[in-house]
């Protein structure tokens, strides 16, 4: 399995320091969390049928026409893989790891290409996957230009696959919209945006038809009945939703400029900036000295939002104290 | 995907009758649930790490070695299918459909063979699948004879996975405690005994090799955080899980004396009675007229518990009023 940020047990074991002494900044989730409805006991007590309740509300929230809940983007990007024939398949690059990861283990050639170069790649595979906004690095394709290489692959019998995990705070990016036409499919998650990455809920918007072998694929019963339930009070909530995109572009905004004042030029979007750097190993050790977890990569490193004013000024000392690049 | 019990979207669309007037026997979930404590909002908020804690309990309440926590016993069915070549596979019959549906699927040769008969199929096949006590129809394997022929599928470097989802009842019943014996393989639900079927929490009792592999499988953060949370506190409480055989054992005894005073001579376990049945879906349409949700099969048909003494009353004057067979 690859490594991924939130993973706290490590921090506790590798420094032997408390869990409530970290500062967690290792993952893009929400650290304002969408508030836990009273879960209903049948929730928790019967076998979760699928909740037509939940799909009208994703439908409204997302602007898809159809889609499927999943028990996490997680389980999609598992799935889609084995459900194409041995393909030519383009990764965008640098981006979130499980991608490239599943579609090697499936067995597909893989091609891992940056962001810059996607243009030129489109002709030359079947099936091309790309993070809007990217994670890490925040890089946006514009919608246009995602529905055009999407018909180019369509045309034949291709996939552009947009994982949008991190698109709720732009949602003019989204091509979720467009996803009545074969071959374009978009991921969506629910843990990121509503802060509820423990729930499992997220969705796939796509043509019925693959939706359809994506569920067999998938089986019965994988979302659990509270997310059923939690999700469809977070994806209605309206006010919440509207309120939280402001304060999260705030936020994100006050992150920038935090490392901007310690000479780090980071891009990213709302929930986590990032930026390049030559000892991102190193870093990472400087700053869990200071009790703070960052998701370090090969290429840079990435920091999510503090949850509040002390997480903000922790953050500022340990900036003060670190070689930032 | 196959049919199941616990669709009542379906009785309800079907027969125009409001889901608060039925009385769902059409699972064998236990109805008395266990009582769901407070859920930490980290629970919900983080990425769902695997817990050590959890699996400790797990470990001590199954009397396993080792163990991996699964979303629900569905997601372990589906996984085992896709770690092996493709194998001669003995599915115990009849019995719960998705073990010969998932290994049909992933492209095995599957024979379904009656219980009775099982014994003379082990040295014809690679894989055996026993569910046991057996769903729908009670049956029992000793453990010795599945110890037995798990080492002469062991031998050819075959499985055996025998699924204690309904064994909490009966602990004398089960070998997860010799799981370590590379080659056997038992799945275990905590939807049934428990009632939390909407937690989506089962766990797989293997040797280490096969556990990584299928871990490696189904991916990171297939347990949510409640779940994990919830499955802890159930699995330790001793004294609910044994007031809950009691009443369990009581009440499937129950069952069965009223089926015997309608003249049906039923099998099964604590949490069901089954008994085969000349027209089982006309037997259902009687229930359904009745209000009454069960699981019909082509070869007979399936009652769970009623959940309170009203529901008792009812299925007894429902049952008057039938062809029980």
């Amino acid at each position: 399995m690859l490594e991924h940020g939130g993973n706290l047990h490590d921090a506790i074991r590798r420094y032997q320091r408390a869990r409530e002494d970290w500062l967690d900044l290792s993952t893009g989730i929400n650290p304002q969390a969408y508030p836990i409805p009273v879960i209903a006991s049948d929730a928790w007590h019967r076998l979760p049928e699928p909740s037509a309740g939940l799909l009208n509300t994703a439908q409204t929230y997302y602007g898809a026409p159809q889609l499927l809940p999943v028990a996490g983007t997680q389980a999609a990007i598992q799935g889609l893989p084995r459900l194409r024939e041995k393909s030519k398949v383009v990764v965008a690059a640098p981006s979130y790891a499980e991608h490239a990861f599943q579609w090697k283990q499936a067995g597909h050639a893989v091609t891992e290409v940056p962001y810059a170069q996607l243009e030129s790649a489109v002709a030359d595979c079947d099936v091309m996957v790309v993070c809007n906004p990217n994670n890490p690095t925040g890089e946006i394709v514009a919608a246009e230009v995602l529905l055009r290489w999407s018909k180019q692959l369509a045309a034949k019998g291709g996939w552009l696959i947009v994982d949008e995990a991190f698109g709720d705070v732009t949602p003019q990016t989204s091509v979720a919209s467009h996803t009545a036409q074969a071959g374009l499919i978009v991921l969506r998650s629910v843990g990121k945006f509503f802060g509820l990455a423990g729930l499992r809920l997220g969705f796939v918007a796509a043509h019925p038809e693959l939706l359809m072998k994506l569920a067999d694929l998938l089986g019965p019963w994988t979302v659990s009945g509270p997310a059923q339930q939690i999700g469809s009070a977070a994806l209605s909530d309206r006010a919440w939703q509207l309120a939280m995109r402001q304060q999260l572009t705030d936020q994100g905004q006050r992150l920038h400029h935090l490392l901007a004042t310690h000479g780090i030029a980071s891009t990213g979007c709302a929930l986590y900036q990032y930026w390049p750097h030559a000892r991102p190993a190193e870093f990472a050790e400087q700053m869990a000295a200071h009790g703070i977890w960052i998701r370090h990569f090969k290429h840079g490193v990435r920091l999510g939002l503090p949850p509040n004013e002390a997480g903000w000024q922790r953050l500022q000392q340990a900036l003060a104290a670190s070689i930032a690049a």
